[in-house]
């Protein structure tokens, strides 16, 4: 079987490895940039592929000989390529996180008979799984929340953040209003709304605040109240709202001197550069699950909570390791058949399949990643 | 008498109406701005002429018929307007604060045998007429330190602070390398540096940073440890240092999307709106002056404190209070004859005359302007 690793960032470059680790698979990456595929030179049975991934044209020509694709590109042309591959009638496996809403995309999926898994990694991917698996195990779920954060290791000041993907996808989160789920009812606040500090073993105090990240739960779960929220260092949300408030963030042009500026432009150009993981630095990823509901009329509480730390010996970010590892287990789903729904599927559809999430959660185990569980 | 206030902005408004109050001289005001010098309509003593200032041939003939000229300019044209002044023969009493060692005119000045006061507002000005008066009463000054800080009444978020003049000379006492004396030698570092809370009584708890602003104190005093730092409501300074060391008060112009932009000029664009002082928006001024040295033998120590408040009766904000009367106190002490040294004189010049110290602090008083003394 031929697989096809759309994008060569640090996440597609870990799910290539890992999936042509399984021996079983001829597995390709295809990227724009030489630099990033050239970093795939020390594996040599992986293939590469230089294709500007934004043209659907090159896109269909490049997916055409593989059998699945496994989507790595950034959000913003993500649902573009999405598409194109569904277009090619190819099953896709994906992760860019993509804005638009991609049952946009179902008819098409089911017209063409593909499967097609979005949405698929840490957060938003294994709280959907797990939400999905519980709501098939307990006869009520009455609450859902996530917290999921990837921080680096050493805080610097003054952001005491590197971004561990694609920085201006973290700055769409702190401005894109954040839709959660109170009595049934989706309620809209700003995004950084409701800074609240939490304990995270292992870490320290980390603050949670409100971002957008129910996404397809918002539409596919039927529980009255859901939460998501990301983690941060204390002292970043203050710092993210004050420029955001003060106009840094915007995308409405500003004359200046004569000049026509978005200001996020701007700040994205001075920001960022404090925002880069350098290559060997170490960034971890934390992330707490918790559903409530009620089981043969008693009520029950799971806890899922995940401590992933960079791997050093591979050079490994945490968040390609969670993020991408969710993805590869569920590549192999599809690979084998054993998820073949066609049309758009979210994570929480794979978690209401019992194999589908016992799998993943084995998968994500044999290389590290583990969610410890607790019931009460 | 015929005096010309160059600069209708709040402090040129406030000392245009104290100097025409007192019936001896006739006053006039030059701007540019018609809606800065409408603001002088209720006040029809006062002559008002519209004029670029920043244009040299203009001011010359603008300043032509008057005896003594009080400068008000914003600090990027300050030197300009003193150096066209002088070149006219005319004295000058002038706050415009510029950047530029005013010591470069000396010559000029004494040449043409005018008497020009610089700096003579708050901070710089009446710490150094203080220290001035000191030096002349004790055997040996050893430390001069003065806080200051324009601040409004209500705190507001992100940044608590509202521009009580010029915002952009805010931005550069925020960049520009703050000198202090040390064992008698110049030391310098970062502005924003040595954050340190400081209690004031009636304000409460501020933060006070180190700024360039000894000024002519480097060279014109021998006190062998001196300070000038500035004071702001707690956070401040964290905000700022986060905003300059990202980069966004750098005049190195940066590509965004293929126009050249100065990043200050952008955030200024969008910061100042919220550093705007409303009309009839409150604001205080807090300085604190120490001088320690030996009388005698004895070990000694002097505070002067002083907090004032915007007036409502005549809608006068604090800055404009404190920094124009001790203009206006200085104006009156030259176009009187009371002090008439030629050349450059900063406050510290007028301070070692005892008359004119006792002057200014009468002035001040009688305008409610008081500087408690307390004696250690």
């Amino acid at each position: 079987m031929k697989i096809l690793v759309l994008g060569a960032g640090r996440v597609g470059n870990t799910m290539a490895r890992d999936l042509a680790k399984d021996g079983e698979y001829q597995v390709a990456v295809a990227d724009l940039s030489e630099a990033a595929l050239d970093r795939l030179a020390d594996a040599p049975s992986i293939q590469t592929l230089r294709a500007d991934l934004s043209d659907p044209t090159q896109l269909a020509q490049v997916v055409a000989p593989f059998d699945l694709v496994v989507g790595a590109v950034p959000g913003s042309i993500g649902f573009a390529t999405v598409k194109a591959t569904i277009e090619c009638g190819k099953n896709i496996v994906d992760i860019s996180f993509f804005e638009e809403d991609p049952f946009l995309l179902d008819d098409l999926a089911k017209r063409m008979g593909a499967t097609a898994v979005v949405d698929i990694g840490i957060a938003p991917g294994c709280g959907n799984i797990i939400l999905g698996y519980l709501e098939t195990v307990l006869d009520k779920v009455e609450t859902y929340t996530c917290l999921a954060g990837g921080l680096p290791v050493v805080r610097t000041w003054p952001y005491e953040y590197k971004a561990v993907f694609s920085p201006s996808d973290v700055l769409e989160e702190y401005v894109r209003p954040a839709r959660f789920v109170a009595h049934g009812e989706v309620v809209t606040l700003p995004a950084l709304s409701e800074p609240e500090l939490v304990d995270f073993p292992g870490v320290g105090s980390l603050e949670a605040f409100n971002t957008d990240g129910l996404r397809t739960l918002l539409t596919t779960s039927k529980v009255p109240f859901m939460k998501e929220r990301t983690l941060r260092y204390p002292g970043h949300i203050e710092k993210m709202r004050m420029l955001r408030e003060t106009g840094f963030f915007s995308k409405e042009p500003v004359d200046v001197g004569g000049a026509k500026v978005r200001p996020v432009d701007l700040t994205s150009k001075l920001m960022f550069r404090m925002w880069q993981l350098a290559d060997d630095e170490e960034d971890l990823t934390a992330v707490r699950v918790t559903v409530e509901g009620e089981k043969d009329g008693k009520r029950i509480r799971y806890d899922y909570e995940l401590l992933d730390r960079y791997d050093p010996a591979t050079a490994t970010t945490s968040m390609a390791r969670t993020t991408g590892f969710t993805c590869t287990a569920a590549a192999r789903l599809v690979a084998r058949g054993a998820y073949r729904r066609p049309g758009i599927s979210p994570p929480e559809f794979l978690g209401r399949e019992s194999t589908c999430h016992l799998f993943v959660m084995q998968e994500l185990a044999k290389r590290g990643v583990v969610f410890r569980q607790s019931v009460e």
